[in-house]
């Protein structure tokens, strides 16, 4: 039976992450969770970020269910960079799994969507590019200061981030590919991108692809978030574009993220996409949603999709019913979500 | 008096750029014009992209006037990076300005957005970070292929571009400058950027500050385009995220954009956003309102603001009566621009 390290770290971390285990418990009894103190509260009381031992004991769980990281009292970096982006490298989750959807009864921003329309997945790269850590400076502080950073690329971490979309792309309805990357200007890391998706393309011949400049795709998903089906880039163009996806599809509040080692070799992270939000924490008033997807996406990692499917369509259920606006309770839509998740 | 170089450039660049002439001949009669063939008509009959002569003309100019680049049958990249970047590069045009305005009597595709509420300039790094073509690769085409991309950051660099965002916010009525990095992940351009924002902002005491991560921005964008008045950011930010501003404020049939060297010791480069669109080129039916208000940009940086102010207001008035979704016919709204200018 799967053994889950549950992270809940800061803020409204705590509260989302019981719905996300209750609904777990709903639809796969026996699952055995453990909690681990991580992020500003483990900082400020001990100063430390990942202890060596609890890295052991993560690595020895099937995945790790996050809640959310983060708070004022602490320097911005610390823990992004500690914790979140120390768990992908680590544990080398190189697909960062990103699923943007536009749920009935929910409404976009964008006065052109109707709901149901925008139903897509971002396969963005977890381990590689402008978040490797590369890069230093020299006369710091002086007028002679130069500060660099690093895209650094191989073709192993392309090629299987790569075929993890297209395998994906294969399951769905629509099959459609689109690589996004900016070949015009960043030459070398572009060229191994293109070419890469080149090379696995031939493997896939039922998948329709296109490629897209990271600009143009900012833009469209603007104007067309429609036409996308899986899109596959690298670390930073996913990061930026997935907050995109999310504003459109109505807010980081409904969004869920997987970083995910796909041959579970290590364990998968599974989170809400929102923050900590310190200043609604600890009202029951946050919405957990985006936690109970994201657990979506973990039974489905761990090999339960019929368990997955369940979880998805309790939350379509939800949100459909609920009122424009009207406020939510975090036990209440737990306890309905867990309901109608095991029905 | 003003020496422009024009570059009409490809596809409807011919068309826009002749209602942009006009506008501009109308307001500030005298202007000595000269038209360079540059762009894949060029490129496509002689192989060459920007000759050194040509160069050196450019380079006794006082701005470039340029319609649109790129054809199809040029392979991507090859007139991007061989002219368009290399005139920001060789004329150290370091502040590329793109304003976001949604004009009265345009729409949003955002539902929540009204006409005029949308009013702020992205001052975009033009000569530094991942454009700088700082790359390679290493064991080509094979399993072992690894390639970078070094984002290169000068104090110097930062620095100014920082200050002429400052002063521009010094000019506006909100006096508001927003930062755009990703301090969080990109820790040494991201130190570099923000500690020199830090800086410039103690000569600007009047001046509101804020900070803001990309993928933050990016969302914010859609959620709350209202909040912003002058933002700074990288190269490659700047490129997303006024790609993004151009969306969320119509498309980027009306954005304008300047490559500029503040200190005219260059010549700068006024272009609109938007590309050469040969399906409709040759038809007439081009909006050239994004390259006259790029004429309008050229104007206020050679030194005629009551100029350059009267054309942006004949295209306020010129979109103010337009009825949605009417076709238009490029030389009659120059016809329009021009009479409403110089009235
Ligand atoms: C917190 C930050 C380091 C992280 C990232 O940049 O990947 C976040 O924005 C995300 O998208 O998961
Ligand atoms: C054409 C391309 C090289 C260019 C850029 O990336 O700067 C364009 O997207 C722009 O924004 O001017």
């Amino acid at each position: 039976m799967a053994r889950i390290a549950v992270v809940a770290g800061d803020g409204i971390g705590t509260e989302v992450v019981a719905q996300a285990r209750k609904v777990i418990d709903a639809v796969l009894p026996g699952v055995t969770a453990t909690e681990y103190e991580l992020g500003a509260s483990l900082y400020n009381r001990t100063g430390e970020i990942l202890p060596e031992s609890v890295q052991s004991e993560l690595a020895e769980h099937d995945a790790i269910l996050l809640g959310a990281i983060g708070d004022p009292s602490v320097p911005p970096g610390v823990l992004e960079r500690g914790l979140l982006l120390k768990l992908r490298f680590v544990f080398d989750q190189y697909v960062n799994l990103r699923p943007a959807r536009l749920w009935p009864g929910t409404s976009s921003p964008l006065a052109h969507v109707k709901a149901g329309e925008i139903d897509f997945v971002v396969v963005r790269e977890g381990t590689e590019g402008l978040y490797a850590g590369a890069g230093g400076s020299l006369h710091r502080d002086t007028p002679a200061e130069v500060a660099t950073e690093e895209s650094l690329n191989t073709r192993h971490g392309v090629e299987r981030v790569i075929r993890d979309a297209f395998a994906r792309a294969q399951r769905r309805e629509r099959r459609k590919v689109t690589l996004v990357h900016k070949t015009n200007v960043l030459a070398h890391a572009g060229s191994l991108w293109a070419r890469t998706f080149e090379a696995v393309r031939a493997e896939f011949p039922d998948v329709e692809t296109e490629y897209q400049h990271v600009d143009a795709m900012a833009m469209f998903l603007v104007t067309q978030p429609q036409r996308y089906d899986v899109v596959v880039t690298d670390n930073l163009f996913g990061d930026i574009l997935t907050d995109i996806a999310a504003a459109v599809t109505g807010g980081i509040g409904l969004a869920a993220s997987g970083s995910i080692n796909p041959e579970r070799r290590f364990p998968s992270t599974f989170e809400p996409v929102h923050g900590s939000a310190p200043d609604i924490a600890g009202k029951g008033i946050a919405d957990p949603v985006a936690a109970v997807l994201s657990a979506s996406l973990l039974l489905d990692h761990l090999g339960h999709p019929d368990e997955s499917r369940r979880v998805a369509e309790a939350v379509a259920v939800e949100l459909a019913s609920r009122a424009p606006g009207a406020a939510v309770r975090t036990e209440e839509v737990g306890d309905r979500l867990a309901a109608h998740a095991s029905a």
